[in-house]
């Protein structure tokens, strides 16, 4: 399904369920797009960070997106993430992802290697030339350890080299300047790059970055519940903005499932993914909780904790 | 002016106007003053970071806390920055500020040493036992280098040692987190901590703070123009929160000042604080717009650039 | 040419020289393996982060390793790097470098993603499973964004895992306190992990490493002079401390090439590396000094006083 | 005692002890002034951050200079700390300790503000016109979170602003550049800042930091072994680089003391600064090993590690 309008709604990064083994689980991970499609997003997120792409061969990510693909059959886009170090490699996979399917293509600035600007600037550039597809750039410092700067994004996104922004950079300010240079919530518009997206990656302010002007989320707890997001989403559309905000506090106590996993025994990250995955598999649509190799599996105490939530917020487990 | 109720509204980190020769032109502070009060602010912060408190002696401090105490008269509350490495030398900042007349004090983690949550705890109970004024814990990890975490507060808040938080840690999902465990933006009133204040310090972000459930903001460039904050903030209140949007858009275009002076030669602190003491040099608030020694000041092209982003946001020069 | 001996002396990461559309210039790359062995050096690590690893394709990768295995004919041993960010992918890489001949691999923990010290036992106790070849671990947060810590590398040493460790963390106190945790300088031969190679990175302070005990330095700027490095090592193994001392201080004066490239225009990493490889041009070693797209090419300017530093030290430019 | 000479040596950050009050205990602090000039040491520096400076009030401070320059009686220089967050706090700070008899003053750049190289140049200027006495520079980001360059270093050596640096940046590879900067290990006699002074604080790397051209070292742990640091600088500087080697690998194995506080529990800082006075009490130096509040105290536990630590470097605790 081609971008025919700017990116906007609900666009969770599909988690990667796993068998116990570790191979790509693609019956679960056909049952996950269903419970997503179902729950009403507007647009699905392979191969993103919560989907483990860091801990994927390139075998498993092309077995992963495929089944993306397949399993939506056009009802939304598929974006697809296009991690790796540099230039040359990540073209290698942005090729791949365009001929499984994907309907956009979501890059990082080089990492490992330190970088600068205009060596950005040119990554950027030449990804976008050699693959036709639209090209939303990942703001991550957290997995990038370099933050993108407004003025560089606003550049790309004038001259057309980039679709959207994929922003987790938490930097909300540098995000609503970003915004507001871009011709603001009402002249988007009208403004100098009219068909640019912006989604935020910061679940737990989703009510705030739409009332700044952005078009979108991508939460990774929408994985858990996207209809939750849906409705918050429809809220805010509506101008109905307290509801929006009741909503979003119900998803940030979902959220505190994350802090199952001790932080003495494992890191911030896979507690995350881990109690993510619980969930889905709590809920009945993944068979497998497990999170990819080296990862720490979370105790079962944790995923009694994750239970607890699960019902907090409404949603019952089913095994 | 006793805090009988959780402080709220628009409370701005008030800037210390110095002669050519750095000494505190308490002429000028009185008329800030008055500005702020005209403009409708609901209190006022002293010897805040905006108000270059790292830059002040004792005496110098002093100067300026009596003098803010003395022009405000009580018509709102004043609350006093006592910021200093560690307790012994907090201490003794804020029984000075207790006999000057401050309403409330605002205290950091200890900085300069590194240090533990708690040491922490240790720290804020033991000021709040030697001084007997509510006492505001300030997240401010871009000066003090560690973060408060949201259980540390927490806890705090409901064993009543901290009357209120100003937050200025840019962890918006942080914050939101924390409003959600202290009874959400509905429930706080009946929360564990129910008169427990949330200050934002996010100056771009503040109709997404309010909507959120904070119960007010520490605007820097509220100096510049206190009315402008104080519309958001009554927008909010009223539930008009697209209102509450356009008004910070205007703010976050005037906010576009601080980036006047040229990052390679000045240091990002020195340029914002500059530019907002031109400003209030060029609407005839302060003599003049010098910044504490050994900042740089800002440069005649620089002072041209903060005089037009007043005209764009309707704040003409006049002089 | 198998380790039968803990790894020591004069390692250098082994530039990938490039041509002009980007491709690995064998032909260079050949005549820079023999460059470094006809310096005497100890050994020769092919596709570290100065090998531009970072920036190159697998199939570059596997020419670039081919390579260099072949123009060495197991005169010394050869490391690989096999680089990329979790487990199953540097397995992936490990499996290409056994194949290809390389004698020992050198892998970091994981990175993109946030990781803890117990997967970084698993990633390394897997990597060593699932590949026999001696492993060393590669210490590198500027690139990685985490630290080894003393008592994992330790563990790691003890339990045979890890076969050595190249350090370049830039801390070289903790460096200290591993080696006399491990036996210390001479205590080590009967240490609890005998036979664990310990090199430096940190090429500015090799004699420093070698008198606190290090068996060896992988130094960027060996690619450029490595006959001083050997004469640096040779004066510190025969006792004479202060002539490595001033073979050092020769070298850091060279290493100030790496300032060439304007900061304001090009990252740290690409003017170091930019440097290297004009210096290997302006010997005469290597066809072409162009670094790996995205990177910013040195201007005329900079490959000027890239030619000064190396008449400054000796090294006179044959072109 | 005036420093005519380029200060050189072992020059331990003085620890200040404290009563149970937590007041400076003037006695005990006379004893350990005895217990390192007994020692051999070259200098003391008083009010240093392992002094605890950033937890005295000013009064403290002015107490435990008082207590080092009487006690010392001129026979070592006395270098004292003047730790604050900008010029005009700092050169208050200078005054009073000019006034008590300091011979020399140790600053750190502006810390709590964000700065700048240019304001840094202009504070360390100021601070040396407004008090004549020598002025070290102190580099200690760990603190003050922003490093001093290279280039600013050497350009206020140059120009007499400094007459030394205490380096505790970590950075020995800057060191070293700095050092050749200056004139290399042997030219620094006739180099462009001739009477420039060099004192590590990394303590556990004194033999490299010798060996590369520093003048000395401000070892905390020197506080508990001022003979070792003697033994290990006397070595260095007869030649004998192995037999310093061996001294700093016994002083490196009485340093993991800085682990006996469980990090759980206490800060990094704390339970480093209460080995040291922990040792300090057991061996009959001092009264009392506490910290100053908000500081956690060492358990029993942990000061029985110390004990041991002591017993195995050969100081056997005398209670």
């Amino acid at each position: 399904m081609s971008l025919t309008s700017p990116l906007h709604g609900v666009v969770p990064p599909v988690c990667t369920p796993l068998d116990s083994r570790g191979e790509v689980d693609t019956t679960s991970l056909a049952r996950l797009v269903e419970h997503l499609i179902g729950g009403g997003v507007h647009g699905l997120f392979a191969l993103g960070s919560t989907s483990e792409v860091a801990y994927l061969t390139d075998a498993q990510r092309a077995t992963a997106l495929a089944t993306v693909v397949d399993a939506t059959g056009g009802r939304v886009p598929v974006l697809a993430g296009v991690i790796d170090t540099t230039t040359a490699r990540v073209v290698e996979h942005a090729r791949a992802a365009a001929e499984l399917g994907a309907d956009a293509l979501v890059a990082t600035a080089p990492f490992y290697t330190r970088t600068h600007d205009r060596e950005i600037a040119q990554h950027f550039r030449r990804l976008h030339a050699a693959v036709g597809l639209p090209l939303f750039a990942y703001d991550i410092p957290v997995a990038v350890h370099s933050m993108l700067s407004p003025a560089l994004v606003r550049e790309l996104a004038e001259d057309g080299t980039l679709s959207g922004l994929k922003d987790s950079s938490g930097d909300e300010g540098g995000l609503r300047r970003l915004i507001v240079g871009l011709g603001g919530r009402d002249g988007r518009a009208n403004g100098p790059a009219p068909r640019f997206s912006i989604l935020t990656g910061s679940e737990l302010t989703v009510d705030a970055a739409l009332l700044a002007g952005a078009d979108g989320v991508v939460p990774g707890i929408g994985n858990v519940d996207p209809a939750g997001y849906v409705r918050l989403y429809d809220a805010a559309r509506a101008g109905k903005w307290e509801l929006a905000a009741k909503e979003q506090e119900r998803l940030v106590e979902l959220f505190a499932m994350v802090d199952a996993g001790p932080e003495a025994d494992m890191g911030r990250s896979s507690s995350a993914l881990g109690s993510f995955k619980a969930a889905l598999k709590l809920l009945g649509v993944i068979a497998c909780g497990d999170t990819a190799f080296p990862q720490i599996q979370l105790s079962a105490e944790s995923v009694a904790v994750v239970a607890q939530r699960l019902r907090a917020a409404g949603l019952p487990p089913v095994r």
